[in-house]
């Protein structure tokens, strides 16, 4: 069973873009934290939860592939899906899709949830096992 | 024989810093980024040359791997080497040393040279080769 | 009779807010800009008509006061009306009105029409004067 | 008796480029900061003493003014010197020249220094008034 898919839409405006006219890769990686946040937030893990329980993710890895540019107007989906969670280390997929369907950027990440004071990874706690999208309890 | 490791050197300010007082990993993009139009546009490659030929660079693939964190007033050194150019796709590493001499993060760039006016990948002109910094002719 | 005032919505997120944990300065002037395109964009003078006619608007004062910080999860409204257009030279005014219906920043842009071949400011045409919300013909 | 002038000099980069080639209003808001960090910083008021003393700087009033366009590779001059202390009010200049010592844009900030518990301005403490330039003690 896969776990759900989370879709955060955006238009591409001038702002987003470079002085090519297109969307420059940081900025990719910035469309993709406001989903995720729009994503974990919307399941309850904001920055207070983060604030209160002193665990918040941390980025272990990135990697992104660039299929299609992505220019001004376009109206985008960003979509979120956890592909695995084994052990300490979660790999969560994000990928954009155009009006037409076409996938233009897809990109894995490996994250874990990250203990603020003790700084070091810990095992998912529920509360963010359900905020990262796991359908089913871990076994 | 390896191909030149060229250097950059920046130091972390509290602008690079985001909400939870580190480099967020967007951040490590455009910083990559600097270093890279640093280092070309020190070969003879910039935006100019860009304009003058209607080639530029384009990035397919990016793969980086966080090991530590960066934070205020770290001086840190941007290293970039092409690996290798293979037809039309390059790859080109860059890394970040903190002072101790420890890898902060690696990345690994898939890049091409692409033709602005008919939106396509074009195999590496001459110029291009070498503010990539190729060491030798390709064979 | 006062010209219309554009209205444009904004959620302060997580990559709005800097090290400091509220909204910079500069953020202001970049949603700023996001509510300005928004609203000229709507009334048919995007990037496209930039390119085509070959004006575009250009920035030669900008006033801001602030008067309440802004922090996450605030729901703004980005308020912007023409104040007055004299010669080469407009005010517009923009400011940010919180959920409770207070102001938290007022900024007034001096603007102008600029010729981007001639590189100098020119007198308004009427789809500038259309775009940036002039309810009434000039004079 | 005036009070000094501090330098921070700077590149026009690829990075500080939008989409229409020149420097967007906001990254002058950006660089601005970035030399007022040095310059505090280099006197002693980085994010350390924040954090240890629970006093910011914070940014009342701002007021650009855009005198010659900056493009890519120019050599700017970022000055800053403060004007005058009042109350709890204080006046800094910041101004940028170009090579040829030319004025780019002038900004006075209206700024204070914040209890960032009690959440209001304070006086200035001497730490801050040697920070921010202030050449001889206030009467």
């Amino acid at each position: 069973m896969e776990n759900e898919i989370a879709s955060y839409k955006l238009v591409i405006k001038v702002h987003h873009l470079d002085t090519f006219g297109h969307v420059n890769n940081a900025v990719y990686l910035q469309m993709f934290e406001e989903a995720r946040w729009d994503v974990v937030g919307g399941r309850g893990y904001g920055l207070d939860m983060i604030r209160k329980t002193g665990h918040g993710p941390t980025i272990l890895e990135i990697h992104m592939a660039f299929q299609r540019e992505l220019t001004l107007g376009m109206k985008i989906d960003i979509r979120t899906q956890l592909k695995s969670y084994e052990g300490k280390v979660a790999v969560l997929k994000q990928w954009i899709v155009n009006e037409a369907g076409e996938t233009c950027c897809t990109t894995d990440f490996k994250i874990g949830l990250f203990d603020l004071k003790l700084r070091k990874l810990i095992l998912p706690t529920p509360e963010w096992l359900q905020a990262i999208g796991m359908s089913k309890p871990l076994v």
